[in-house]
């Protein structure tokens, strides 16, 4: 290998530079580094893109070399360099900024120059002696940064992906084992924050694991739309300099390193052009985010104390809640997952502005797209994560508390609403309410049922399944009806038309 | 026929007020009447919905007539009440806000108050006799608002979403109809609004008519969602007072009566609480609104003009557009399209925020997610219609400017890359943009081709179809090709390593 | 006055078209309704925009006049014209939907021509008669859409502003009162849902007079934004065809006529662009719809019950909450502005999207800016002025359930940390939460504090109001604090240097 | 100073645990550290939430001393750990995360731990030692997460919003310098992307700076709100364990020592819980994102070409535009400034979203407001940095091309609007458009005006300045004005009655 000096001399259409000796990447990754000061954050913090950009460039010299496009020396080098980078090598020579202009043409050049340069190294020769490989002439034959982008951009957020849905998965497992231990755990539903009628615990927590299970499906479902690539469309989708063999060629490459069952759009000038796969994940990520804020307001909700709030289960205490308040303990790990929920709806109206301001032939602003749902699939993972481990898995339920719930509630009295009419029931509902009496006691004194009816019908965590729902409305005959419409009817009231 | 009074007594948990006696509702809608004055828009602006009530309230008679939860006569008169406002009778009196507190629960009183008295009436009992036959005694037999409400709005939806599917399909076969009009006028292709490589006007707009297509099949994906529903679920989804077999048969039913095929949701206590559907489905419209603007911004920015603008196309006109510049004519359609979809985004906005939102065991804010998806899903219809009748179908292209456009524009050097490498091309598009020169001039000028070749190779029209781009680089063999890294050889650069 | 017609024929840019004889309006105006059926929605449901026009088209002919570019038969027809629309006559006629294209030219338009003809008829002339006054050549004179529009916007916002800062106060008052009154109920504040330390009902009541109170400051400063306006830009700002003393003098005119303070912005060009002022004040009424649904989200909470909630207030009941559960009472009003809110978030966003859209000297979605922010201020304010009549007077406190929640609370432990260290104290509150002993006892039982000082130190009332906190820490002498740090010392802990 | 060893244990209400001897931070800072694994972004990437977290414990401490409640040693000590960490050093100890749980409980408590543990050192006592100085008894006196941390976010923006507010001005500055030297360039200005009437580029471009001249005066106006805070607070607004004259010594020290006019919020029970201020200034920033991304739409609008776009106007080239096109530019600089827009947009609805969330006594979501903000403030700041530097400065005017432009318009005919008519000037700008034929070619040849009248009236630069508009609309003499209403009158047409 030649010696590496401190700086190279490079050239490019705006004339020469000197970039560092130890650089893999060239002049206009130089380029880009001085124009996008902006957020500090290097492609190379998103390993997933810098992998996803290195299986495309070898997917695409295996494809040239097939069509003989390239010799054979230079075709191994660069498919060295490749798997070094996929491999997890070099990624801090990718150092242009997430949010670049040129629509990610800084991103390919940095990731052309990187494979060039290291596969310069792997022939011998030293870095910036192009003449013998060339960025472009060589490593990025048949592509245009206008595929070759949003092409790693659905790879990298396949890999993202991935994790994504594990980290729901394992989530969703946590809460299914809170359902199952709270199973028999009864206490009151509420609707609108009111007393509603008496439900478990365990069909509480079954609802989170549901709610993840079908966002799961959701995101599965979204994904796909990630499998249909434009590579071979270069500049604007018509192909131009491409073989017109090598879409196929590389889309099979790819799909073969990879696993993921790429496929090539149909109509690549539309494809080049077109956010919508990028628009509906950020969707359904969002509503990822939606569901998981909702559960994290219900955590925290009824685990509000420890003695002036709901105080129905108890979260794992993580830290000190407060630098004031002794022992206080804060629901803590729902509310970073929150935050991140936020954060992710915030990322999605970034992406829709950047998507809906494409214009013509390509959208030039995929760059702020795709950090916007690294970010939010990054952050919803691990709080995924988080959640399930530091806080799901340790809550217990307050048994007492729900039990006493249970007993002092009103909303009981719509299991009479079929026996007595709704009409009747609101009557005694307002005076329990009033009184403080228990509904029980109040249909037992009036006389509107008998207490062996009473017992059945009220059996609070017989309530709690459908299939314990009254199949006739047949009482015991001990004692008449005596609500209003219905005189002394053992009939239901719906059906006694006077 | 009971005589009408003018007002009628009625009752509920707050007590006596008149109601008037022309009303079909009753005192429950009459409250929230008065307790919601927000916007100004009754429920009744939207048919789709109270069909939907009716519906429901029709497939929840005819089951629990079946399960023998009602007698003949009043399922008679209610299933006659419900067809009659299905057939579009009685809407008027659907008159509660579309913007109300309650979950939904006014919107399901005055469903049950409507088809209760107009049952009446066919009983030949008088309104607000509600000892022969009660809004909530009868027609809600088995139903709560939690599991009717949400019901009823996915399938409003669907009815509205047939529609907007049949107005994007209209719009997309317009577009289709331009591209194939179009399919061999040459232009220039722009990425970041900079000139790029040639395409054909028919490419440009057959990208329109895909993303429609696309954009169908995303909703045609996400109405399914909204074909899970709940009915059975009654409060919370534990189906307190609804007879087991309830849930199983309204379905049924509802599926019979409108042909939508609706499941019931597997886990009830979660599909209560749940407005992921409407979150999905929302986004759904938000990418198609994306999309939409997309388009429009596309054909305001080619059809700017008429002498100072890219003047592409001409947009058909529709009206003056200007009350002081005369002959001035505007894209008012694309125009009002771009604010039909501005506003479809923050109806999603407003969607996401009510769905977070939600707690427990239910979401109160249901009315205005029904409310923001009916707004968003009828004017995206109504865009579609008028862009496809009023905009595009009279689009005409200015064939010369295009022409012209091509033959001076300097993009079509890239086509040269494979031939003279990218470092040469560039070094041409440079001289070519600063003396004026004609890249094909140029080129040959330097002799870097052959006039045969070059034929071939800047063929305009060629070079929008993929199929023929180079098999391989060989030339014709007259000229020696001159770029520095190869010396002489007809190799493509990419192939000689020195 | 010349019989009216069934049609009359009008003639435009695009040929001859039949107007309906009795409409004011003209081939314009017919034109627009044709191109824009979205909505449904005329711009007539905004009464304060139809006057705004009619108040514009007034100051621009009295200008006029002055001027002398209009002679004094048809200055005073329009003149009376137009006082006849600000007088609430002919707003009918202005028909155009809502949701435009063309930048507001419809509405333009439309104004130009009710005028015209209503002017037409006072000279004793026929409608469409234009020969004689002409929409365009003489109610139009000096004027564009593009400095009518935004001008005419922004006096309506005006008159909206009014109502909502109105509603915001009357709220405040309400809250207010209830803050007055609830002054010396003392309650367990909360921070994350966790009990914190003790506070009164009053100051939490009044927090939400303050925010009101903030917010109405917020929208007073951003409503002067919207005194800056462009009349005498007419198309562009460069004032072409407007006479050089005409936006002095139709400033002043509107001044005078509408007795708000309006001022010509200072460079023409810019302000006739800009969409600034609109998003400020979208960005406050966003603002307020946060603090608002905040408000409402607590008044929910505060309430939730009636037995297995907080239950530490009650609001009013104002209609029967359900339609299966007896008795149930929902806070449907809070419920119903938390609606509003979202809505008014997602026009904010709206908003947004439309002002980022506006392109070089134009912002051509004015309307849906415009139709945005009238919902957002009218749905406010009726939300406002719903929730203090039909909620927020009504509130009543659950004296008893407050009081013994401060009693049981440990929060109170906090006012210990000056005497006992953060270190004890968070060992007392520890036990005190696994034991379920009052802090007190524990305190007084470990001898860290006398009975005294505890008294002193632990009266809840006391420790609501900073005037009461300790101005040194010395303890009353009798017992010596044995908390581990300081050994005996009567110095706080924070005092003692070992 | 005692030896480091390589952990130490400290304690906290969870138990004991072993914290790295090198760390300045303490055992609650590392059990935040694993409880938020979520973005990997210390506190420390945002200097200036260290520094002004380090300037509140400072003031504290100095007004604790005043008042007695801490001795002069520590005081000593604190504040020299505060002003080292002011200085800029041990921000390598502020680890935890940007989005975190806890209301910000661990950026205070990391805080606290780091003063306390330099101070300690100070002392010469070993890291841990809190026996003889405590992070929560003596660092913290008086106050609690609740006021010291949406203050030190309040300080921390005020010098984001310095950074801001001086790269605003440095962007205007260099818009100014353009509208100046382009003063005398005309062109012709657009509504909706059509040719409307003639201005200078030095007018497009001063609307820039003077939009940015009013955004800066908006949060100029917005920062004011964020001098308002809420020290002395302490949990929940009523001051708990703090002095009675804590709040206003607090709030004159951090006044004094920073230069930042701060002032204690009047109802500090409002203030601990109220976010309105960040949901203000991130409204205001907002708004500076959509006039800047307007802003940038516009100058790759205009510089679209090189030869089919607009090419009005060239950026300077700033890198090579694309990895296929050689000699492609790409407008990057506006292009990476429209990216930062969509994110600071996005970032203001994550903001929205936490601020709505606030419940009760305090808004647990603080961190994401805060990391918002700072990222919103810090890359607005970057973003016009670099535009100015790197496109504004060196945008040069196509000048043969613009001049071109003006020649062939039709829109110049409006300026013919008072002389003869709109009517009139319609059917010649019809002409106009339909023949090629210039608008003054076809007035003189059909005699509406005379040569020395349209000489006068059409010069294209008086049409520019309203200074130069018609002050009557008096022709010269010799050519009658043969428009159709008005006969051979010298009158405009205004003015004539019939």
């Amino acid at each position: 290998m030649t010696q590496i000096k401190s700086t190279r001399l490079e050239h490019d259409l705006l004339g020469d530079r000197e970039v560092p000796g130890e650089a893999l990447y060239g002049v206009h990754t130089l380029r880009a580094l001085e124009n996008f000061p902006i957020s500090g954050i290097a492609i190379s913090q998103y390993g997933g893109l810098v992998r996803a950009l290195a299986e495309i460039k070898l997917a695409a010299v295996q494809t040239n070399a097939e069509l003989g496009l390239i010799d054979r020396e230079r075709t191994e080098a660069i498919a060295a360099a490749c798997t070094e980078i996929i491999d997890g090598k070099h990624h801090e020579h990718f150092v242009v900024d997430v949010i670049q202009g040129g629509a990610g043409t800084s991103s390919n050049m940095n990731a052309n120059e990187v494979v060039a340069n290291r596969a310069l190294e792997i022939l011998g020769a030293g870095r910036g002696e192009y003449h013998r490989l060339h960025p472009n002439e060589h490593v990025n034959i048949g592509q245009s940064t206008n595929d070759v982008y949003p092409s790693a951009i659905k790879l990298a957020l396949q890999f993202y992906i991935d994790e994504l849905l594990s980290a729901m998965a394992y989530l969703r497992e946590a809460f299914q084992l809170k359902a199952e231990e709270f199973a028999g755990v009864l206490k009151m539903g509420r609707t609108q924050l009111q007393d509603a009628v008496p439900m478990t615990l365990g069909q509480e927590f079954s609802t989170y694991a549901v709610m993840l299970e079908e966002d799961e499906a959701r995101l599965a479902e979204a994904r796909l739309l990630l499998l249909e690539i434009n590579l071979g469309a270069t500049a604007i989708g018509t192909g131009i300099t491409a073989h017109p063999d090598y879409a196929a060629g590389v889309c099979r490459h790819l799909r073969d390193n990879t696993g993921y069952a790429f496929l090539t759009a149909g109509n690549l000038v539309e494809a080049t052009q077109d956010c919508g796969a990028f628009v509906q994940v950020s969707g359904v990520l969002k509503r990822i985010a939606v569901k998981l804020s909702k559960t994290c307001n219900d955590l925290r909700l009824l685990s509000s104390g420890p003695r002036c709030g709901l105080g129905e289960i108890q979260l794992p205490p993580m830290q000190a809640g407060s630098s004031i308040m002794p022992g206080k303990v804060n629901p803590v790990i729902p509310e970073v997952v929150n935050q991140i929920a936020f954060e992710v709806i915030g990322n999605d109206l970034t992406v829709t502005m950047a998507a809906e301001a494409g214009q013509l032939q390509l959208n030039a602003f995929e760059p702020i797209i795709a950090f916007s749902l690294f970010k939010s699939i990054q952050h919803l993972a691990a709080g995924c994560k988080t959640l399930a481990d530091r806080c799901v898995r340790g809550i217990v339920a307050n048994h007492e508390q729900l039990r006493a719930s249970v007993e002092r509630s009103i909303g009981v009295v719509t299991a009479l609403n079929p026996y007595i009419g709704y009409a009747n029931a609101t009557k005694i509902a307002r005076e329990a309410l009033e009184t403080g009496t228990r509904v029980y006691d109040l249909v037992l004194a009036q006389g509107l049922l008998s207490k062996t009816d009473l017992d059945r019908i009220l059996d609070p965590l017989a309530l709690t399944v459908p299939e314990n729902q009254p199949r006739s409305y047949l009482l015991t005959p001990e004692i008449p009806v005596s609500c209003e419409p219905s005189e002394g009817a053992v009939l239901p009231v719906s059906k006694a038309v006077q």
